[in-house]
C-alpha cells in the first residue's frame, strides 16, 4: 500500500522539500550491491536532526508506514531494502562530529559521519576509531549491521566500541543508552542490543564511539602459503599463541590473481595471508618474529615487509581492493559475499569445504577473511538476472551457514542477516529466535521499523 | 503471600528433598553482606541440571510464584534478596566445568562454577579466565550483574567475556544465545541482554566463557602518591598515554591503613597505586618504565615492585583483603560499598568529591578502585541498625551517583542495581528505563523473575 497523499503532506510538514518521492531519489535508495532486488521505497526523507527523525517517526507509527533507516547502502544482504514499501530515512545529511574528547578517548558523532571521515578528524588527535568493513560505510548503518572488518581481531567490533547511543523508536521516544564511563552495571544493556539491530528497533540519531591510541609503531607483511590448509593453519596457531596481532587476513589464490590484475602487482597466485603488527618498536619487532616462526613452520615463503606508511598502505589497499578486483575476474559480474565465523580450531575445514562446494557449483569466486576471527567470506561472480546461477549460490551460502551451524559458528560473523538469510535464523537461534520476536514487538507494536528483516514475521 | 502447600508439593515433585523450607536455608538465603534486609524467602531450591530448572519456572509461572537466582550470595546492592517473597533458586550445585576447549580458547560451565574453580582447572592448559571481583563469585551471578573488578583494564567485563548462554524463561523455555565464534552478527544480542540482567529475565544455567593466555611475563609494583589527586591524575595520564595496565588499582590512606592492620604489613598511610603489567619479558620492561616516569611526575614515591609469584600474590592479597581489612577500622561494623564510573577526565574530581562527602558527613570509610576505568567504590563503615547512619551513608552514595551522572558516567560500573540503586535508574536512564521496563514485560509478563528489581514496577 502506497503511503497516502495526506500522510505525505504531514511528512513534508516536517522535512519540506527534504521529503523526495523523485524517481532518481526513490531507484538510488532501492540499490544493493548484490543480486538482492526489491521495488523502490514510496518516498525517502533526508532529516537534519534528531527532532526531525522522532517527528517523521510519530507521523509513521500513527499511518503504519514502514521506515527505513539507509546509511551509505553498503550492506551486503539486502539491509536496507524496502521490501514492503514505506520511507527511507536516509541519514546522511545528520553527518556532523559534534564532539571529540580525547581526555576520555571517546567522540560523539551523528550517524551520517563516514569512518573515514571520523579519522580524518581525528588525525591531530593521536587517537583513532579502528573498525574498518572495507567500504567507507556510515557509523550509524555500521552500528545497525554490528560491523567489523580487518581490525576486529585487535580492537574489537561495532559491539565493543559503541560506549552510547541516542536513537528514536517506534512512536518518536528519543531515548539514550549506555555512557561515557568504559563500563557499566546499570540495567539492560540496551547499547548492545541496538547495535546489530538492523533498523528493526530504533533509528539511531548520535553515536558515542571509543576510541584508540594510534600505534606508536606499525609493520605489515605478506606472505604465500602452497596452500590454503597451511595458510589458515598458521592463523590459528598464532591465535592459540595469543600474539596480538592489528590484522591478520586471509586472501586465496583467486583474490591474488584478481588482486594483481586490478593493482598491477605481481603476487604468486597462491594462498596469502597480510598481517599487521601494533605497538611500541620493540613490540612489535618481537610479535613479528614470533609470527614468522609460526608462518615458516606452516611453509610459509616469500615474506614480504611493508614499514614505511606507503608500502603499508599498498599492501592494504591491495586487501581492500579485493571485492572490486574480484569483479574482474568475470567483467559485468555481480558479486555475492557471505560470511561465516566458526571457532577457530574448524577454520581450516570451513575454509576448505566452503572453498570446495563453490567449485564443486561450477561457480567463480574467491575466498577472503578475517581469519583471526575464525570469520571469512566467500565471493561469488554471477551473471545479473542468471537466476540458475543466483540459485546455486545461495545454495553454496546456505550449507556453509548450516557447516558454521554445526560446528558451533555463527552464520554471520560481520555482515548481518538482512533478507539474505532471514531464512537461516531459526536454524541458528530456535526459541530465541522467538524472543527476538517478542523485543521487537514490545518495542515497535506496529512492525513499522524496517519489517521484513531479521526477526519472525509478527503480522 | 507464601507459596500454597499444593504449589510446594509439585515443586518437591521436581526437587524433592533439594526443595527446603527449613530456617536455616532460608535465613542463609536472606543474609546480604550488607544493611540491605528482607524477610527470608518462602522456600529455597537446589536443582541439578536444567531441565529441573525448567520445571521448577514453568510450575512459579504458573502460580506466580517470584523466583530469585542465587549464586554466593555476594552482590553488593540486595540483588539477590526475595523483597517479594517466592522461592530462592540457589544453583551452586550446577557446578561443572563442562567442556574445555584451549583451541578455541574457551569453556563451557555450569553457573555454580566460581572463578577460582575455574581457574584452577585451566591452570595446565595455559588460559586463564581473568575476570576477577575479589570476592569467589559463581561465574552465573558475575554474569548476571556484569561483574568486573582489577583486571577489567585489560581483558574487559563480564561484557566482553561471556560468548554464549542456556538460560531458562520465566515459561520455562530453554534459549540459547550467542555462539562458541569469537563475533557473530545474527540478530539481537541476547546474550549481551541477559549479561547484567541479575536475574530479572532468566535464570543462567550455562555460560561459554571466553579464555585468555596466561601472560609470559607478569610484574606488580605499588607506589605510594603524597595526596590522592596526584595519585588519580598519575592514572588518567598512564591510560591516555595508552600503556596496557593489566591493573591499576588506586587505595586511599585509610584503605592502607585498614591493609596494616590486617596484614601486619608497613605500607605508608598514603595514598597508593598497585598495578601490573602482562606480557612478554620485553614488553613488561617498556610498559613499566613507561608507567614509572609518569608516576615520578606525579611525585609518586618508593615505588616497590613484586615480580617472584610470592611477592605478587602478597600485594594482590592486600588489594583483595580491603574490604574485610576495613571492617576491622570499626569492629563489628557493616560495610557499605558504593561504586559509580566517571569518564577518565573527571576522575580526580570525582575522587576527591566522593571523599570529601563521607568525611565532611562524618562516616569513617575509605576509598578504592578500579581506577583504570574511571571506576571506584566508596567503603563506608556504619554500626549495624543504626539507621541515621544508613540514613547518611546513603546520602553519600546518592549525591556520588548523581555527580557521576552529571559528567556522563554511570551510577554502578560494576556491583549493580539490585534494590540499593533502584531509585536512581530514572535519574540515568529516563525513557530508556521504560524500554527495560518494556523488554521485561514481553519476557516475563507475570514479573516472577527477580520481582521488584532493576526495572521499574510492572504490577
Ligand atoms: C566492498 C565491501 C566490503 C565490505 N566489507 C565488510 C567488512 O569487512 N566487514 C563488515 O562488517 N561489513 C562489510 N561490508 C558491508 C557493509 O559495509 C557494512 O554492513 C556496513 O556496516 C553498512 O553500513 P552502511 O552505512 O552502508 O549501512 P546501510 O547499508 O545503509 O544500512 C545497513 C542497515 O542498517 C540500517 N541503518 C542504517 N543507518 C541506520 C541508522 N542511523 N539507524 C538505524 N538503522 C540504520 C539499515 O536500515 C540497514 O538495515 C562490505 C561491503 C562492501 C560493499
Ligand atoms: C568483598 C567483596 C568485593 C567485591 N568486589 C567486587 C568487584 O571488584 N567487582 C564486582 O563486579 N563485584 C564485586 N563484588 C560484588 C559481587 O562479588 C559480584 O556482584 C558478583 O558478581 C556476585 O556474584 P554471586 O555469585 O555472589 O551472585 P549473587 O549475589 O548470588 O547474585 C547476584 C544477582 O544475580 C542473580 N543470579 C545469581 N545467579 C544467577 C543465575 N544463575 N541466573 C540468573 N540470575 C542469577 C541473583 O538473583 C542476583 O540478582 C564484591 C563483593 C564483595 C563481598
Amino acid at each position: 500500500m502506497p503511503i497516502a497523499p495526506s500522510v505525505l503532506s504531514e511528512l513534508r510538514n516536517v522535512l519540506g522539500d527534504r521529503l523526495s518521492t523523485g524517481e532518481s531519489d526513490l531507484a538510488l535508495h532501492a540499490a544493493s550491491e548484490t543480486f538482492h532486488r526489491a521495488p523502490p521505497p514510496d518516498a525517502v526523507g533526508f532529516p537534519l536532526d534528531t527532532a526531525e527523525v522522532s517527528r517523521v517517526l510519530a507521523i509513521c507509527n500513527a499511518h503504519r508506514v514502514p521506515v527505513i533507516g539507509w546509511g551509505t547502502g553498503t550492506s551486503l544482504e539486502g539491509h536496507a531494502l524496502a521490501v514492503r514499501g514505506g520511507l527511507v530515512l536516509d541519514m546522511m545529511r545528520m553527518d556532523k562530529v559534534l564532539d571529540i574528547r580525547p581526555e576520555d578517548m571517546l567522540a560523539v558523532v551523528q550517524p551520517g559521519v563516514t569512518r573515514e571521515t571520523l579519522n580524518t578528524e581525528l588525525r591531530a588527535t593521536g587517537l583513532m576509531f579502528p573498525v574498518d568493513p572495507g567500504a567507507n560505510a556510515s557509523l550509524g548503518g555500521m552500528a545497525s549491521t554490528r560491523a567489523s572488518g580487518t581490525t576486529a581481531v585487535r580492537y574489537g567490533t561495532m559491539r565493543q566500541n559503541v560506549l552510547a547511543l541516542e536513537a528514536v523508536l517506534a512512536d518518536g521516544t528519543v531515548i539514550r543508552t549506555g555512557s561515557r564511563a568504559a563500563k557499566s552495571s546499570a540495567g539492560y544493556d540496551l547499547t548492545a542490543l541496538l547495535v546489530g539491530s538492523e533498523g528493526t528497533l530504533a533509528i539511531i540519531t548520535e553515536l558515542t564511539l571509543r576510541l584508540h591510541p594510534q600505534p606508536e609503531d606499525v609493520a605489515a607483511a605478506v606472505c604465500a602459503f602452497p596452500t590454503l590448509e597451511d595458510a589458515v593453519t598458521c592463523v590459528a596457531q598464532t591465535m592459540q599463541m595469543g600474539i596480538p596481532m592489528a590484522r591478520i587476513e586471509f586472501m586465496d589464490a583467486m583474490a591474488m590473481r584478481a588482486v594483481n590484475m586490478h593493482m598491477g602487482s605481481a603476487y604468486p597466485e597462491q594462498p596469502h595471508l597480510m598481517v599487521e603488527f601494533n605497538g611500541s618498536p620493540q613490540s612489535v619487532k618481537a610479535d613479528a618474529e614470533s609470527f614468522g616462526a609460526i608462518a615458516a613452520e606452516n611453509h610459509g615463503q616469500g615474506f614480504a615487509w611493508a614499514t614505511s606508511l606507503d608500502e603499508r598502505n599498498r599492501l592494504w589497499a591491495a586487501r581492500h581492493a579485493s571485492y572490486y578486483a574480484a569483479l574482474k575476474l568475470r567483467p559485468g559480474a555481480t558479486g555475492i559475499s557471505t560470511d561465516i565465523c566458526v571457532p577457530m580450531s574448524e577454520l581450516p575445514a570451513a575454509v576448505a569445504a566452503a572453498s570446495e562446494d563453490m567449485h564443486r557449483s561450477g561457480l567463480m569466486g574467491d575466498v577472503v577473511g578475517h581469519v583471526g576471527d575464525g570469520n571469512f567470506h566467500v565471493l561469488m561472480l554471477l551473471e545479473p538476472g542468471n537466476q540458475d546461477e543466483i540459485a546455486i549460490a545461495k545454495g553454496v551460502a546456505e550449507r556453509m551457514a548450516h557447516r558454521a551451524l554445526a560446528v558451533g559458528g555463527t552464520i554471520s560473523g560481520e555482515h548481518g542477516i538482512g533478507v539474505g538469510k532471514r531464512g537461516l535464523m531459526d536454524a541458528q537461534h530456535g526459541a530465541a529466535w522467538g524472543v527476538m520476536g517478542s523485543i521487537k514487538r514490545a518495542l515497535d507494536p506496529n512492525n513499522i521499523m524496517n519489517p521484513g528483516k531479521l526477526v519472525p514475521d509478527l503480522n
